[in-house]
């Protein structure tokens, strides 16, 4: 349907040839017609911007029926993609990938609060490898670098689209009303969420099931006799953060027991000591404590033996994810473990079918699963 | 001198103005000459290449003097330099930061041996993202890739050199006879070796000093009463590890002891413990462990664990580098410490200043110390 809405579209002095069983009229305007209608063809191309005010949608309805996504009615589908016809409008992406400019490089911006940070997380740092690693099996590169405020981040997005330096994005840590997922919308740039969006968000996603991997340690903790338990929380305005929030909230309410443990980690081994000897002098003190990154979790236990309190036997401790240190450390950590590398590589595949004209929808990255250790 | 050259060897058809005390009567060249010299105007710049075969030295030899560097004579620098004005030889980048093509991006190629490696060590992480923190501080991005054969790494540096994709690369983990020395020299884009390659190289490095940091880990253990060391290198191909072997075995040598103890790590834990039980079962067993990682020495714990040898009582083990797992096992372990963000950002400062067009020598980017832990 596209296809022949460019066709209609197609600007008169274009000599292309007639595609085979479609004759066209158009194609034998006079000379002196293709004389006067030069200058329309070098017009502006048709954008998803003009898409959706034409169609009287917004651009997030315009873009989840291009892409082929559920968000909106079949009615609307409908309309938005007779007026892309109408208007001709090819992505934008596929317009270069025509035009054989593609950098076959993918951009990834890491955004920091405040000073740099001199370490990634091993997470964090098996995920990027396993999207480096991915890409480059495709002759693809990454460009990357960090930013310490949101604007110039959305900053980064609009040179690097602007000046085509990369085919399109990975975006890690989605924050609520996240800006770039906007931005990639009205820049036409391909994109990729890792991280779980679903049915927030027309850009396409790679998400891991968070609320399952809370059930799952939740209901360890509770068949170990956990009644009381207290959540420390990294980066509380990461979305995947406030997903775990709600999770570990609604299930504890399910089961009649306290909720009200989600608590934001404290920076350092001395505060998180006086955090936790504030937490345990409590009339109703947690018998078990979830943590969101193994640094914290070590944070925690050394923290922990500081205060004279055994783990497990004053206090159970989980950790979000996985890594080498939780089978270093005494006790051996219990932990979700998820594969950051297959992830990465998982959220790269995604892209790269998008620009290799595949179409992406939203897919299940990794799946979760909790590595019961000495801690629990 | 190089102005006065340029200056001499300018096309007697620009028109850009005499400058002040030195007047040049070519500028009068009347206007039908003009005409007729227009076309040597557009002809191929001389590139360093030109330069070394005529003036007869190699390539290196050229690129030691144009550079200012040490390892060729004065007589030969003269002699090269000479010839670069009489040849009107601009360096490339300069010459292209003229043209204002700078891309604003630094390269980074990774190599690995055979399958991909999902992780990073927690050392070149920091390294890695201490290059990216200084140069995104500059408004500068890093282009990543992974390759997994050294013909592939030097079609990388080719090809992103040759489409301009990046204004220079950071190089690490220098092996003897690295050929992309000699390509990046052949290329013309600015390099900075991260690694010690004093005297051996044209391309500038900023170098750490590991002999200097194995003298103060054998001081200490000696000091101990160890008498029989044993050394576990991770990647002996490398010449930072090289450098670490031959300065373990000289010191050792001077000091009247054993210095066969330059080993290569086993892969993984089960292997390591084999390695162990077979040397501990020697003879005159070693009673002191250097390892070259800190996953290496987790695992090197963990193996002596299995083992039934405790550390510090029956081995001491000392750690390059200090990670943060360090402090977090038990014994804590005796590390040398290097900080690798500072030393990445050294490395990029060093880039950047080559590509701000200021002149670039060798500098020691970080000092080592040594952090005792409960471990030795």
């Amino acid at each position: 349907m596209v296809s022949a809405g460019k066709t209609e579209n197609r600007s008169v002095t274009e000599q292309r040839p007639t595609p085979v069983g479609r004759p066209s009229s158009r194609s034998r305007t006079p000379v002196a017609d293709q004389t006067r209608k030069r200058r329309p063809r070098q017009q502006r191309r048709a954008t998803i911007v003009d898409v959706a005010r034409a169609s009287g949608v917004s651009l997030s309805a315009a873009s989840y029926a291009l892409n082929g996504k559920p968000g909106v009615s079949e009615a609307t589908r409908a309309l938005v993609v007779r007026t892309a016809e109408q208007l001709g409008w090819v992505p934008s992406h596929t317009a270069r990938a025509l035009q054989g400019q593609r950098t076959r490089v993918v951009g990834l911006v890491f955004a920091v609060d405040g000073p740099a940070q001199r370490s990634l997380s091993d997470y964090m740092m098996r995920f990027v490898n396993g999207i480096n690693t991915e890409l480059a099996a495709d002759d693809r590169a990454m460009l990357v670098t960090t930013v310490d405020s949101a604007e110039s981040e959305l900053e980064v997005y609009r040179s690097w689209a602007s000046q085509r330096r990369v085919d399109g994005f990975v975006i890690t840590n989605v924050r609520r009303d996240d800006a770039r997922l906007d931005l990639v919308q009205k820049l036409e740039i391909p994109a990729v969420i890792a991280g779980d969006v679903r049915g927030h968000s027309p850009v396409p996603s790679v998400w891991t099931d968070d609320a399952a991997a809370m059930t799952m340690t939740l209901d360890h903790l509770l068949s170990k006799g956990h009644r009381r338990i207290v959540r420390f929380s990294d980066n509380p305005h990461y979305l995947h953060a406030e997903q775990r929030a709600a999770a570990f909230e609604d299930y504890l309410a399910e089961h009649g027991l306290r909720a009200d443990g989600n608590l934001t980690a404290a920076p350092n081994r001395v505060e998180t000591t006086a955090q936790l000897r504030v937490l345990l002098a409590e009339p109703d003190p947690p018998t078990a404590l979830i943590c969101d990154s193994a640094d914290r979790a070590c944070q925690t236990l050394l923290a922990l033996k500081d205060l004279g309190r055994p783990v497990p036997e004053d206090l159970a401790l989980v950790v979000w994810d996985d890594a080498p240190v939780c089978e270093i450390t005494t006790p051996t950590l219990t932990a979700v473990a998820r594969d950051a590398f297959d992830y990465g590589a998982a959220v790269a595949r995604q892209l790269v079918a998008q620009l290799s004209g595949t179409a992406a929808g939203d897919c299940q990255g990794i799946v979760s699963e909790l590595i019961v250790r000495e801690s629990s």
